[in-house]
């Protein structure tokens, strides 16, 4: 256990006092559950809400993704557990602004099944909602089974992209088309090369032999597409990228913006490293990169690896990518 | 071995490159060597250039804080290790806009070397220059010798202000008495829990079995004050925070800004669980936090820890704070 928490119980609690200490300005609780976290400001009369959710143990995803021009409200679990769909809910109608809310989440079972019984909840309330499922990780199902696919750091350009399009005053259909659009044209690959140790349990997050990795690897230690000694960095983002361009059918001329994201304990360092390479291949090919991020976006708390998504651009993708947008995690200008 | 890298000895370099192919619009490298980075605008008259530098492996410090507001320069050494004095003369060179240049680097024996054999070579070409050592490591030295503390994170806060300074049009030694009155109320303690392995030979950069801390270890792995048994967060927040508000001689109505860093494996919730508690303890003694900085801004490689720091505020050094900046890896609007 390297872990600077207290009692493991209260890890996920403690750590949201923390950020409603130090970001009172920017988010709140609406209720009495430190679970659900919104914006300041909301609800923002006549804009379409954005609910996101999920697991604990990924910051920024999910809590540090909730602000001006980004998602309206989260709704947390514990340690890679959903939240209940009493959470999902009450984030709902705390963002509820009489748009509609759009509900913009990865792809897995428990938070689907959540959040479909709270859409159910807020239909009985008239709160009109859509959802939209991030599912841009290319390693857990091929492309023709693309709509299965789980969702990893790949939805941070959903959510800006549909957090852009509600400032702007897009109806709840035309958000969700936005945010549709986005995760059709987003494809991430991640690697991991060490395990996360849970701090409930003290136990390791996955089993992974030391010098090895894990290609395709999800951000909660779901297998891979292969599994072999450690690779240099050129070689792993010679396979990722490979893979995500023939996944978006990427050609000469297109048109990207990149995402090369830290798992936790991979250093800024060794992404730039890969961020030469996926430079270096992309430009072979004759690909533009118009934006690139590169930090920690989609953590798995101090797991050593990293991912790269892709996003096709177009005009307009661009231009939302590019409205401002504030969090606390989070700052586009 | 866990890192995403290709030959070992490449390291720093590639990094660079993949620094200068996301940033072109930021930062350049003024000749051939690519471990002297400064700003994208560089020189620029008639303002004071601000030039940094220490080893790689630290990021965002040392490259991460060129930029717009902050440092004009840097040049930087491999993994630990000091760049040469020639490095840090050609970066002098590069910033100098004819009002002269400040030196703001930490305190280490081989920087300091380094740098002061520069100043002698940008006297031989009328290039005046001033040195500010960042020393705000309070477990490396007794408040009686804190001119012989060790430089860590806290030399941020010096970096914001000296950059604040040198934008307004401050002469060189305003800038420097700015960035030296910042230094004097900066202070620092961190914790480690694991080290880092050294890209080059496959070291660990310190010894620490599992399941301790070290409380005051520095940036490197240098030996800290006390040794023993990890501790609850609140307790380890406890001992940081009570040596930090004593060496500051903080009392009921002062004004501070927070850092809460990681040192690289740490993840954002565990630094938002001490967060937590640095805001109660400063509470009860009556200090409010003005300003705070929660994430990585400087860490050693993937190495297991945190830092808090606290720069005691005036309305001039808040005023400094505030002031506009942007680099690659910071972003003040």
């Amino acid at each position: 256990m390297k872990k600077i928490i207290n009692d493991p119980a209260d890890f996920v609690d403690e750590m949201i006092e923390g950020i409603l200490l130090a970001h009172p300005d920017k988010v709140k609780t609406p209720g009495d559950d430190p679970r659900i976290l919104v914006r300041a400001d909301a609800p923002v009369a006549g804009k379409v809400g954005i609910v996101t959710g999920g697991g604990s143990g990924h910051l920024p995803l999910f809590k540090g993704y909730v602000g001006q021009g980004l998602c309206s409200g989260v709704a947390i679990g514990n340690v890679f557990s959903s939240p209940s769909s009493q959470q999902c809910f009450e984030a709902t109608k705390a963002v509820d602004g009489g748009a509609g809310v759009l509900y913009l989440y990865g792809n897995y079972g428990g938070d689907v099944f959540n959040f479909d019984l709270a859409a159910d909840l807020a239909e009985l309330e008239d709160i009109e909602t859509r959802t939209v499922l991030g599912r841009d990780d290319v390693a857990s199902q091929p492309n023709e089974r693309k709509l299965d696919r789980r969702g990893v750091a790949g939805i941070f350009f959903a959510y800006k992209a549909a957090g852009a399009a509600s400032e702007r005053g897009d109806n709840l259909d035309e958000v969700a088309a936005v945010a549709e659009d986005v995760v059709e044209h987003t494809a991430t690959m991640g690697i991991g090369l060490a395990p996360t140790i849970l701090p409930t349990t003290g136990a390791l997050s996955f089993d992974l032999p030391d010098g090895e990795m894990e290609i395709g690897i999800g951000i909660h230690g779901e297998p891979g597409i292969h599994r072999g000694p450690l690779e240099p960095a050129d070689k792993i983002t010679e396979r990722l990228v490979g893979a995500l361009v023939e996944d978006l059918g990427l050609v000469d001329g297109d048109r990207v913006a990149v995402l090369v994201n830290s798992m936790g304990a991979t250093p800024l360092e060794e992404l730039y490293v890969m961020y030469r390479r996926v430079h270096q291949l992309l430009a072979e090919i004759g690909v533009s990169i118009e934006r690139k991020y590169i930090g920690e976006y989609a953590t798995s708390l101090e797991m050593a690896g990293a991912s790269i998504s892709l996003l096709k651009l177009d005009d307009a993708r661009l231009a939302l990518l590019d409205a401002p947008a504030v969090s606390p995690f989070f700052q586009e200008v």
